[in-house]
C-alpha cells in the first residue's frame, strides 16, 4: 500500500489524556482512533493487525475442531433471566425495543446453551466445539487502559459441550495448548503464564493466561519451580503451587490475555441442556468456555514490544512485512516504484512511503509504525546496486543486492 | 467438512411462524437460527455463505480504492445531536452508561465525518474512500421477512470524500459498476435493476439496486427502453424515465439489495468538514455513501434461487463446492472416505455426508442445503469405476470416471 493514500496519518505528539502506552502509540501511529472512553475505531493499519490476529485465532480454533458461527449482540432479557444474570451482572448494557427488553451481549453462554439444546439429543451428538469472533459490550467503570479494557470489544469465545467431565478435562488441556500456540504466533508466549484463578461450583480453579508487563493491572505470583502462576485473588487461599506444590513465588505485574473455564453444569442445568447417554439415562451436558479479546491482545503486544521511538511488531501480526522507503531524487524514486511493484507481484506485503517528505520525517514514521523490516533505497545504496534492510527489533543493518531483496524478505519471514 | 460432526442439522418441517421463504429454508436447512424477531444467529453453513459474500464485497471495494476500517457500534449521543438525527431517526436504539447516552449505530455518517476531519486538511488529502463491514442496529417495527430486514444486521458501508461534485459524480459511477460486479458474482445481476429513488438537498435522485422477486416488499417500474427503474416513492413525481426519457414501464415486485447516495455537503456542513483548495479557499468536502446488507443479500439469493426441494446456491456463494454422498455398504464408504481426502488435498470445498442414514434422507438433505454439485458414490457408479455428478440447478446427471472427478469439479467452477 502507498503511504501517500493511506487515510490515517501519524501524529507528531502523543495524544493527551491517554496514560497507557498502547493507546498512546497506537493513536499516534495511526492504528486506532478514540471515539469515547473504551470505544475505539480501528483505522486501516489497526484493522490489518486485527485481521492478522483474527486469522491466527481462527486457524488455531479450527485445529482443535472449532466450528465457527456468529451470534447476535442483541439478547432477549428472558435468556438472561434464566440464569439470574440479568440482575447479577452489573456491566450489562440494557435497552428497549417497544415493550421488549434486550441485553447487549457481554458474553454468550445465555445464547449458545439454548441454541445447542435444539441440536443435541444423544451422546452421539457430543462432543461439540463452537466458537465465534464477535463484538462484545460491557459497561465497564474503569476504561483508561486503551485497548486493554473496552466498553465495546472484539472477542473470540469458544464453547465446548461434553458427555463426561473427563472429556471436558481432556479438551480443556487441548485448548490450553491451542492458546499457547496463539500466544506464540502473536509473539508473547515467553512472557505469558498459565495462571490459576478462582473456580466456581463445578471446578476448584479456572485458568487465566497472564502476560508479564509493567503496565499490567493484574498481579500474579509465578512459581519458581514449574513456571505456572497464581493470581492475586486466590493467593491467600492457596499455600503452595496447585500444579507442583512448590512454594517459592515471584510477584509480577501482568495483563490477562485469555481465560478458560470449566463451566460443568452451571448453564446446562438452568437451560435443561441434557442428552440421552449410552445407558439410556438423561444427563446434563458438561460445558467449558474459553475467551480471548482480540483488541486486548493487540494492546498487550504493543505494551510488551515497543521502545522510545515506537511500536515493534512481531512478525506475524505486523500490518505489513516491509516498510519501503526512498531517500533521494527522481531516479531513486523511479527505482523504488519498480521495486514496490515487484514486491507486490511476489505477494509481499509492503507499506511504501512514496511521500515527498524529508528523510528525517520518513525515518521517524517508520520507527513509530514499527514494521519488522525497513527497506531503504537511496543514492548511496544504489551506488552499490543495493537496498538497505534495517530490522526494527535489533536495529541491525544489512546491504542486500537489489535482485536478492525479495529472497531476503521471504527468508526473514520463513525463519 | 464431515456432515456427521456438523453441529447444525436440517429439520424435517419448515419452522412455524416464518412467512418468508428465505427464513423458512435457511432455518430448515440449518444455515441460521432465530433468536428473536429480526435477530438471527449464523450457524456454520450460514457463516460460510456470509464469509463468501464478505469476500466478494471486500474484493470489489478494494478494487475501487476502498480502505477498510472498523468503527464501533456504540456512538456518543453528541455525535448524533450535531445533525439532529438523535431525535429525527426513530429507529435508533438508545442506551445509557452512567450519565452518558449512546446510540447503537444504525449507520455511520455521524462517526466517519468527524473521524475523517482529523486527517483531511488540503485538497491533496482527497479523494478518500473508506469502508467497513460491521454490525448495524435498527429498531424496526416490521421484522417478519427473515434476513431481508433485521434489528441487527451486517452491513458494508462505504463513504467517499471529494474536493468537487464532479469527482463525486465520477466515483459514484464507479461504485455503480462495482455494485453490479458484486451482484453478478453473487448470482443476481440479471434480476437487479439500477433504480432511481428520492434524493436529498444535494442531489435530485439517489439510487437503489432492486432485485426482482415476487416476495419483495418494494415495487419498482422498469423502463422498457433502458432497463433502469424508478421506485414507487417517486413514480408520481417522475413522468418519464430519468435516464432515457422513455415512458413505458413494467411494474415489478422487488427487494432493495443496495443503495447509494450523493450526500454532498449534508454531513460536512454540520461537522464543518472542510479542506483548503488549490485556490487557497476553504471549501466543504463533498461526500457520498454506499450500503449493502450482507444478510439481506444472502436472504435475497435464497428468495430468488430455490425450488420446492430447497435452496439452489449460485456457485460463488455456496457454502461448499461439492456435496459428496455415498449410498451403500462398507466398501462404498471406504472409497468415499478416500475421495473425500483427495478432494480436500486439492483444496476443493466438500461437504461429505458420512452419516449412516437412508439414501432418501441424504438426497432430501442434499437438495435442501442446495450445494451446486452433488457427487454420488454407490455400488452402481463404482461398477463403472465412476461417480455421479448431479447439478442442483438443472438436475442434469453425469457419470464421470473416478480419477477425473477432481478435474470435473474444477472445470465446473472455472466456467
Amino acid at each position: 500500500m502507498r503511504q501517500s493514500i493511506l487515510f490515517s496519518k501519524t501524529q507528531r505528539e502523543f495524544p493527551k489524556r491517554e496514560t497507557f502506552i498502547n493507546a498512546k502509540l497506537l493513536i499516534r501511529a495511526g492504528f486506532i482512533d478514540k471515539l469515547s472512553a473504551g470505544i475505539y475505531t480501528f483505522l486501516p493499519l489497526g484493522f490489518l493487525v486485527l485481521k492478522k490476529i483474527e486469522k491466527i485465532i481462527r486457524e488455531e480454533m479450527e485445529k482443535i475442531g472449532g466450528q465457527e458461527i456468529l451470534m447476535p449482540a442483541l439478547h432477549p432479557k428472558e435468556n438472561w433471566e434464566v440464569t439470574g444474570r440479568w440482575e447479577e451482572m452489573k456491566e450489562i448494557f440494557k435497552l428497549k425495543a417497544g415493550k421488549k427488553e434486550f441485553a447487549l451481549g457481554p458474553t454468550h453462554e445465555e445464547i449458545i446453551t439454548p441454541l445447542v439444546k435444539k441440536f443435541i439429543k444423544s451422546y452421539r451428538d457430543l462432543p461439540l466445539y463452537i466458537f465465534q469472533i464477535q463484538d462484545k459490550f460491557r459497561n465497564e467503570k474503569r476504561v483508561k487502559s486503551g485497548l486493554l479494557r473496552g466498553r465495546e470489544f472484539l472477542m473470540k469465545d469458544l464453547y465446548s459441550f461434553h458427555a463426561t467431565k473427563e472429556d471436558l478435562d481432556r479438551y480443556y488441556q487441548k485448548v490450553i495448548s491451542a492458546y499457547f500456540r496463539i500466544f506464540e504466533r502473536v509473539g508473547i508466549k515467553e512472557k505469558t503464564y498459565l495462571t490459576f484463578a478462582s473456580g466456581g461450583t463445578f471446578s476448584k480453579f479456572s485458568h487465566e493466561f497472564q502476560t508479564e508487563c509493567p503496565a499490567g493491572e493484574d498481579t500474579i505470583f509465578v512459581c519458581k519451580n514449574c513456571n505456572q502462576a497464581i493470581n492475586k485473588e486466590i493467593k491467600n487461599d492457596v499455600k503452595s503451587c496447585p500444579n507442583c506444590n512448590g512454594n517459592s513465588f515471584e510477584k509480577k505485574k501482568s495483563i490477562e490475555v485469555g481465560n478458560i473455564f470449566k463451566l460443568g453444569e452451571k448453564f446446562s442445568r438452568p437451560f435443561n441442556l441434557t442428552f440421552l447417554d449410552k445407558d439410556g439415562t438423561k444427563k446434563f451436558v458438561q460445558m467449558g468456555c474459553y475467551g480471548i479479546g482480540l483488541g486486548r491482545l493487540m494492546g498487550t503486544v504493543v505494551e510488551v514490544f515497543h521502545d522510545q521511538k515506537g511500536i515493534i511488531w512481531p512478525k506475524e501480526v505486523s500490518p505489513f512485512q516491509v516498510h519501503l522507503i526512498f531517500v533521494g531524487k527522481k531516479e531513486v524514486k523511479e527505482i523504488s516504484e519498480k521495486l514496490y511493484n515487484e514486491l507486490i507481484k511476489e505477494k509481499i506485503e509492503v507499506l511504501y512511503d512514496d511521500r515527498e517528505k524529508s528523510p528525517g520525517e520518513k525515518f521517524v514514521d517508520c520507527d513509530l509504525i514499527g514494521i519488522p523490516l525497513r527497506m531503504l533505497v537511496s543514492e548511496k545504496t544504489l551506488r552499490e546496486n543495493c537496498v538497505e534492510f534495517k530490522e526494527r527489533k535489533t536495529g541491525k543493518i544489512k546491504l542486500v543486492k537489489i535482485q536478492r531483496a525479495k529472497d531476503f524478505i521471504k527468508k526473514y519471514y520463513a525463519q
